[in-house]
């Protein structure tokens, strides 16, 4: 081979702030003992353990005996489009264009558009501490700076518009980012504190982007969207939670009307179009509600149990879930090395969970996230396997 | 609603440089005339016509039934690495270990990935120009700086070591981009041009990005990978084009070793994973080869059509396509506005193109891409029409 390589090819800077999930590393040690014969009862999964419901399963199949599966509109099927604004209508009394709606590859794709969408390179971007880490890696990722907003356990959890303030106090923001029902707290944020945080919002300029992934699973009262507060922010959804539908990679933003044109060149050119079986198939998953409602009631069942039986294995400072299908708990009286303590646990007692640095690098190592998304005997077996060790 | 707007909220400058496909407006025009009740021929599509292969959708359907379809590992699901690693064994007689192999959700996510990996913002990239549209507009959405390498038909548009250098010479690269068989030219670059290609690069430390989504397609001598001449090149392919899966959304990445993980790390914050059916029926679509060659004879038929029959019309100066299921033709001597050609030829002949602007603003004016992916019987219609129209 001719030339002489003057410098090694170099990576992106970027790489070493997008930081891997630990999450993904206990699914790894997870999947390597199980492969050694042992059983894990799994408390670590973000998604549905439900399959997907048979109506959707249906009109996928449909779809492919059809055998055309092309490139669709980079903003998605008009009927899902239609029917997602109906949604709005029907969940929340909202009129919605259909016009507004982007139909995403999953809410990771909602994410990546409306971030490249609204925010100049380095803008400033409140997210939760505890919060999803993606929200950070992304950011990062496409040199945007996140600016933690540390949430408190005395406001469950909740986004605050005080928190968005003291953020912004220590230098301009471009916008924030609010997630209800909330991960990993399973906490939501009511209708006057979405007010309040969508006022501090206007009053600084900021845009307001509500992560809504966790909607349609709540155990009280229904969550709020955004749009009831402000119309102008940007909303990100996906049929990967209640809808059960993960491995379709399948979601939706509602942008302001001047964001769709932009969003649709950006869709284009990155994503061409979200799957088109995917997309049939979502159109379907309204229409599941039966099925669904079922799950949910698995989830509602899980959750009781947890909630009664948790603190009798000395796990007492969490809150209940609203909503989602995940409890974050405060394991301080066991340990501040949440990472070493996911570990044992798992080793020694066969329960997987995710360490709560990984969702909160300041407070994380004495909290822990479990997720009974596996349902209720997965969550009684894991108490089962915890009552002795935690002892 | 309390809080005062203090600015309107204002979107990022990067959108401005994301440029449309006019290609769109030519889909979204044909699309009217049909809905006037006109008929309207297809020379404009970038997409196989043909339905995806009889294994692909069984096994899609047979992973439909099974229920269970959710998040996979980032870098794809193992059996679909390994089986595109012996791919490049069995195509291109090269080792590759399933490890360097990164699945990915169409070349679209490929593009994104690799970007983001491999350069700081503002990194000058070289790409083509005629070129494919969304190489320059996904490099400015991520504020990276896209250079065209005009191409020149005397060197049948093919992307050469002494256009890199000269785009060098205006100023440091980080990479280039070469693409065979090119879209919108379908010509190749042979394996001395490319190792030329990949000897300049390592001269400069560039790193040499290779788009390989129309091998497979070549209707003569097949196409040479960059990995023959480069293994540091990163390879960037999909399922879309010779396996007939553009809505599925499926694609894959050959990257050096030391890119792996941090390709997963961006890969699961960016995209969580591909989506799992077209993971699975993408690993069918390696036994369908019978079904697939035959697609391909049909487009050979398409060519050869309009290889005799456009110089008949007048349009005489194109390359004859090695590959891909594109002609790009000179159109001087009809119009130097290939925009307002197009639109007429769609108006008054009912044949859809693409205007050669899409794919090269200095130079696009006076050219057209013509699509044969529609097959024999498409570009008979569209040769009857075009003749009394040209004449």
């Amino acid at each position: 081979m001719n030339g002489i390589r003057n410098r090694a090819l170099g990576t992106a800077t970027r790489l070493q702030r997008v930081e891997p999930f630990l999450a993904m590393d206990v699914l790894a040690a997870a999947a390597a003992k199980e492969r050694r014969g042992d059983t894990v009862v799994h408390m670590e999964v973000g998604q549905p353990s439900a399959p997907v419901p048979r109506l959707v399963r249906e009109a996928a199949a449909r779809a492919l005996e059809e055998g055309r599966i092309g490139y669709t509109e980079a903003l998605g099927i008009a009927p899902l489009r239609d029917r997602i604004a109906r949604h709005y209508s029907d969940s929340y009394g909202l009129e919605i264009a259909p016009e507004r709606v982007v139909v995403t590859t999953g809410s990771s794709a909602g994410f990546v558009l409306a971030f490249l969408a609204l925010f100049e390179k380095g803008a400033r971007v409140a997210i939760s501490a505890p919060g999803y880490p993606a929200y950070r890696n992304i950011l990062a990722a496409l040199d945007l700076e996140p600016v933690p907003v540390p949430l408190r356990a005395a406001d469950c959890w909740r986004m605050t518009a005080a928190g968005i303030e003291a953020a912004q106090a220590q230098g301009d923001l471009a916008g924030a980012l609010a997630m209800s029902p909330a991960n990993p707290s399973g906490t939501m944020i009511p209708r006057e504190g979405l007010a309040e945080i969508a006022a501090t919002c206007r009053r600084h300029g900021l845009w307001l982007i509500s992560d809504e992934i966790y909607h349609g699973l709540t155990y009280g009262a229904p969550a709020e969207t955004a749009l009831s507060v402000e119309p102008d922010a940007v909303v990100i959804n996906s049929f990967s939670k209640y809808y059960c539908m993960t491995g379709w990679r399948i979601g939706w933003l509602v942008v302001p009307e001047r964001l769709v044109r932009p969003m649709e060149r950006l869709a284009q050119n990155l994503y061409i179009s979200a799957p088109y079986l995917s997309q049939v198939a979502a159109l379907a998953a309204f229409e599941a509600t039966e099925e669904l409602e079922a799950v949910k009631a698995g989830y509602a069942r899980a959750r009781e149990l947890l909630l009664n039986e948790l603190p009798r294995l000395g796990i007492t400072e969490f809150h209940p879930a609203d909503g989602a299908f995940y409890i974050y708990a405060n394991i301080a009286r066991f340990t501040n090395d949440s990472i070493g303590f996911c570990r044992r646990m798992l080793e020694e007692a066969g329960v997987a969970a995710t360490p709560g640095i990984d969702f909160d690098h300041e407070n994380g190592g004495h909290h822990l996230r479990l997720s009974f998304a596996g349902g209720e005997d997965v969550c009684r077996e894991a108490i089962a396997r915890l009552e002795p060790w935690l002892r």
